[in-house]
């Protein structure tokens, strides 16, 4: 197939979308941080004028709503249909950490946003809702179980995207129990072939795990008391 | 008092001190973001030239070092002296969550920064290193604990940054767990007078320390077996 003759003084670009816009906008996020991405910068990747972006995008607002989307469009909520909510919920926070510690110049971003209106990320919320909801968390402590749980996982992937020996103490006198628990997390790490990130990740998120399910075995049991 | 009369050419400015620069440089963080706080802004900020900073400091990570060290002066671990641990990290996770939330944009830089050497920071680790072991955590997993605490802190920074109705489904249709649950932590928002972020960190503080206590109980048991 021949390509078709260019267009003199325009360069060639790809058909614009939507689409294109935004993962356009993230992948110049990933490349060159928060301010690296505005309509301008988009444009001038694309090869279009930042007028020809309005056709498709209502602005800034809206251009970080749909990296949201494409962000959060990983995350996966199948397993809320299948495992018992503690399960779910540990999956989903794997799912989660690894969608945003793909692209960390986004977590603190979309971090302090509020949610956009009309996102796929909605949905992705309400299934997560309909899970706790079912099994038996009172309703008004659906949210903040979410909210603790995104707050250590966004936390968990700012800490991925860290240098391995982001806590080294360095070498020198004195801190000796800082050295003597760096040390001794070394071996350790060395011996189970993780990251030290993952490591934190991973047992972070048992502890949380262990401590909600013991608040909601405590709801259980009163109401087993009302109903039996 | 009078003051001294201006050399003619130059800019008053106060005596050029490391503090001064650090200090400059943090408020330049807060007002314009990671990309408003380079040597050139913070000379062209105290009326010097570029080159009158390297006096001072050898760089930008000798900045972002004293940046760390003005906002962890901040965090306490006095109470690691007189409390028991999980009292402790309760406390000290507040005091490093405030410190942290009154500098967004320090959030995300400083948590993908290893840590630069001979910063007073790493005398807060060394204390709060030492209380942990004190209180028979295993040496290994001293650090790591610490790192999971941290990421859940940070993130908590992030969403206390966050506008309080970051979360808010929107009106219309569909979405029907995630409005209800809205709407039901609204209420109890009302009811208790906190703000979304304040109570999601506060409960998900219990519930990674419930973790955390009942994962060292199981090591003072194993001790007492041990032992008795």
């Amino acid at each position: 197939m021949t390509a078709p003759p260019r267009r003199s003084g325009r360069p060639r670009s790809a058909v614009l979308t939507r689409e294109l816009i935004m993962r356009t906008a993230l992948r110049l996020l990933d490349e060159r941080g928060e301010h690296g991405a505005g309509i301008r910068e988009i444009a001038r990747e694309l090869g279009v004028r930042p007028s020809a972006l309005y056709n498709h995008v209502t602005g800034q607002d809206d251009i970080v709503g749909g990296v949201r989307e494409l962000v959060s469009d990983r995350i996966d909520v199948s397993m809320f249909d299948e495992l018992p909510w503690y399960e779910a919920l540990r999956l989903w926070a794997v799912s989660y950490r690894n969608a945003f510690a793909a692209h960390p110049p986004t977590i603190a971003l979309l971090a302090v946003r509020p949610l956009e209106p009309g996102l796929r990320t909605n949905h992705m919320y309400d299934r997560v809702c309909a899970g706790l909801i079912t099994a038996g968390w009172p309703l008004e402590r659906v949210l903040t179980v979410v909210v603790e749980l995104e707050s250590f996982v966004l936390g968990s992937a700012l800490d991925e995207a860290a240098p391995d020996d982001m806590l080294d103490p360095g070498v020198g006198e004195g801190l000796p129990h800082f050295r003597a628990a760096y040390a001794a997390r070394a071996r350790d790490l060395q011996t189970r072939g993780l990251s030290a990130s993952e490591l934190a990740f991973r047992s972070g998120l048992e502890a949380m795990l262990t401590g909600l399910r013991a608040e909601w075995e405590a709801y259980s049991s009163v109401r087993s008391g009302i109903e039996g």
